[in-house]
């Protein structure tokens, strides 16, 4: 962690360990580093993990919460190569969302193309929240998802 | 079409050919259907492609509505074998969410677990909407999942 | 082809195959086809193919050009499922573009994200021509792609 | 850095570090660097990624440019080993090109014949663009490939 | 192993490394360790092992039972990542559990729903123990799976 | 069906149709199908379904039960040839094996060889129960499986 | 047969069919049907496989040779797709050949290039012999490759 | 490389790393090599990128020529392991002969079984060359292999 | 069958069709059959699943001995192609064999070099022999396999 | 190699590679290891390879006959894991046996059944050799492999 907090140069992942460090030191939860920084707690934690890329005041404004180096910043600013390495997760948490994906796949296309016309929920123009809804029954994770409707072109 | 009409004994994908063929002549949206049998699109859509079971009043109400033969009540109301084919979906309207899976996997597993402890969403436990949301800059694809929390135990 | 041209109902697959006959049957290029219906020859084929939906103006033009029966007109309407079967393709000339992608995949992305920031071009949103170019060395192949630039956002 | 600044020799990858250090150093975009040494972004990039090999006098120009050591030279000149790790790519800016072969290959394949008769498209005598273009409804990304038609000899 | 005994921080692995060298050192075996922790052997192995979480007090009864350091605890009661790296086991003691479920797998699905109903054994609420069962034509190994059952819901 | 009834020859998996047919015919269950032939459930529905070979008294016996053809009898008796079509299964129900086997496989290899030494867990020289057990925080499904220890010998 | 032989249109694979039945009934080899057809034993096999295009005149006189309808004449003209089926081969005859791709393909690589310079022998001007060697030791298979050298360019 | 030339014992790998840095420094061709120590350029390229066991003879010729150390004439006389990491190769250069071997592979099965009888051409008893041929169009790659051929036995 | 009883012209599989029939109708073992027609029961089974080509005389021994038709004679003569569907065999039968493989194939390698030299046993070259071999602790099965040794050559 | 003489623990790759090296600088063959500590070479190897458990005795030997440190003997007697990382291999020699089993799979099975019953040969209870056997036409590979018949109980 020293090499990391003067090295010269960081690469994301670099980033993402001087984080959990200081998320762990400073007793700090996601929902807590979103807030502070003014961010929602899904895209806060795919940020830190290098899946989304911050904007600079973010990124600053992360990095003066958790005192990282400056060279921080840059990495945490730069465009992330996203990469998944299972193409099935084997995780139980992580594949219970293929699952779904597999089960309601063609559903979730055949409403949203009955109520959009021929096209695709854009996973890019996206956002999503994870809410813990109480219920006598037992609990309930909540999962929203938005994305912006994209309607094939014909030319 | 016909032979499926007077069979005496009818699969499952029969039933949803049987389906399909009537949705198309009495010119009926997946929504409407949904609403006439009193449950949700998503899971109407889903039970009628096959991927989840019919009560048995749901499978006679559909029956009616859609003047299907009686042998297609028992098929609608059985277990299915959940199956599909495509590890990576291609479609783009379903892979966009294979891609939110991968992107945003550990993103879900981490904010499941700061907020419930070790434990998953279920996705038997589940249902799920889809609805769209007016916005000025291109109407979004809301989807929303709701999970009971299934924590893991040790003995 | 008699069949399905009384057939009460046709899927996607019968539309293309009684295009097919009818292209050899009149003798029509893919680009003689396209002109009379006022569409690009990339999107006519592809559409023709089952792999994009025809507005219905333009599936009436084609099934005035064609001949072919009225129940072909909903069937290129309907929003297609993309469906390709080799996760590599085997025909040199289409693994020619594949392998494209897998040598410039990471230039094409390093050069979008240095001129318009973090994001894609999008696939949906998205128009395409392939134009000969004479040339003394031996003529060449063109292709054309356009899509919009989709930035990811942050929330 | 150091090491590789007075190693003996560097392979390719080395030559790839240096480069990388050097622009971030230098601040240059890949745009400057393609116009100063005379060749194209999306080539130059490639080449610098270790996907294309250096005119010797290029790779002196860049050297120059960027004050790589002497041993850079022959690493950038050396025939490259072309291998990507992901056979479907996961990084949805370059998944999307991957999806259009998926979609348009066949497409691509039919006109190509339609225009030229039985042959291919060059990916290796080959080059490619990447351009801005300006639109109301939102900038959008173009790729504009270019290979010379190879036809199938019979013998 | 010295390292991983004084430093700041250890992740899941490292607690592995730690419990393998001390119950090797101690010369104890998984049954007696699960015992004076007061859990199974099945779930002592599987946590022992970073595939289940512990709760705090047995995380610390393990970690004065072995003398491992106080760094460990907070390593073992973190939530795990369920990662296996091979889709088909090669050892051969585990493939045969996968040949059971390859061969039985639908007889599984098809008992459990005949007195169920439709839905699944939860592997998530689920526990699991291993004994020798004694017998003259050579003992037997019995495995003991329970899961709570978990209907599909229908919304 | 009728052709089946009559016909010269039959293969296994003319069999099980017969089988299925009858048992909806009759409204039987397996787990009735099993008592009257004096066997248990798992092995019933797993040998019905052609994964396992009838003795040919037990063939014998359910061709009485369900009036199946003679012919019925040699299919039943043949020795099967194990193959299933998913290497990773997606139906939930059985996936969740699948997962165990996946997450305690390595805990099972582990405690087997504690107990016994090197060896494995017959899966041939097997045996397996499904049963319920009520709990009122919700019954659970047991399955039990026993197979014959096999020591690896040294030569 | 006789269907093929008064269709209205024949697919590829209608004219292998009837070639080969045209082959067996006239008992000629794949080399005597070359010469009187003034092609290579090898391009012929693979066009007639409908792996390659033939040219008109070839495919005419390919039609006379063996009586072959005339709609057969375009089929063998078509530009072919090729595909198969095997990421790796099975047949041990086949096999053999994808082996010295793997075992010989970086050498391949590392004496074109040093004879060359960076580039790759064409596989589509290309052409292919086999010969047999009298040998005393047993006579041998010579396979003779000879592709167009394609440079790489630079741009 | 120092450590490489004084180390007690060699891997095949740590072998070819030697040969490479000798060849560079010595400014020596694959063929020039080859022809000094007696054999063809493929031969010689393969055996020293460890695909290929030397005779003691030439191990001792080649560490002559190249100034190896003692200790690799044993790693290089040694049986190899022969591994190639990519089912499909991605380099262009290798990835033509695996299209050839798809395209063709039933052509040449077809050709050897019509000369020769059932059986295959050896990929042991086999060697292969590499030549340039002038040609006006282009000069091309020739590539010829030679294995004995190999008839299946019956018994 | 009795359609294959009268065909014009019968392809390997449906000379296996007839031989399955045959052996059923007749009652006969694969030993009893191999030996009416003087070669062993491991080749006759596998030619007779087309997986082997039959000398002439021998397939005109087993047409005479199960009175196939005369077209059954150049089917089975024929050459096959060697296609398996499963990578990984599932059959336990089958896989056991597979598991050998993965388990003993080094050591099969390290002895065979040991004893002759760098090389492999021919699969080609090769004869097998299933024999049951009587023991008191339960009858064992002995595989024989015996191929010739094939070294490698270097040029 | 030093530090292995010394460490207070190995791991069964460490023994491995203490072996190797003992092995090498003694001279000593597989087989004649095999025969000093009174087992069979096929055992022998795969033992030091860590595919199987060494019985303590014959780890004292092996570990006396090579002057490894006494750390190598626990090592040894451990019950390995067995993976192996090619599903298909590449190494000719290994392969062929692959090879084998592809072909030969089925026809093992049909002849194991028809003279055993249902059922397999066991892959734990077995062992096997490798011979030369001289012959004029060039000397053969013969290996044997043993197993116990294994017969599936039905319950």
């Amino acid at each position: 962690m020293k090499d990391l907090m003067t090295a010269d140069y960081l690469e994301k992942e670099d980033a993402t360990a001087l984080i959990l460090a200081a998320k762990r030191r400073m007793g700090l939860s996601w929902e807590s580093m979103a807030e502070k920084i003014g961010m929602s707690p899904v895209w806060t934690h795919s940020a830190c993990m290098g899946m989304n890329a911050f904007p600079r005041e973010k990124a600053e404004a992360l990095a003066a919460l958790l005192d990282l180096p400056e060279t921080a910043v840059p990495a945490l600013v730069e465009s992330p190569t996203k990469v998944w390495a299972q193409t099935v997760p084997t995780d139980p948490c992580i594949y219970r969302f293929y699952e779904v994906v597999g089960v309601y796949g063609p559903t979730l296309k055949a409403l949203i193309q009955e109520e959009f016309g021929d096209g695709i929920m854009s996973a890019i123009d996206f956002d999503m929240s994870v809410t813990r809804i109480a219920n006598p029954k037992g609990d309930r994770v909540e999962v929203k998802m938005s994305g912006k409707f994209l309607g094939y072109n014909s030319w």
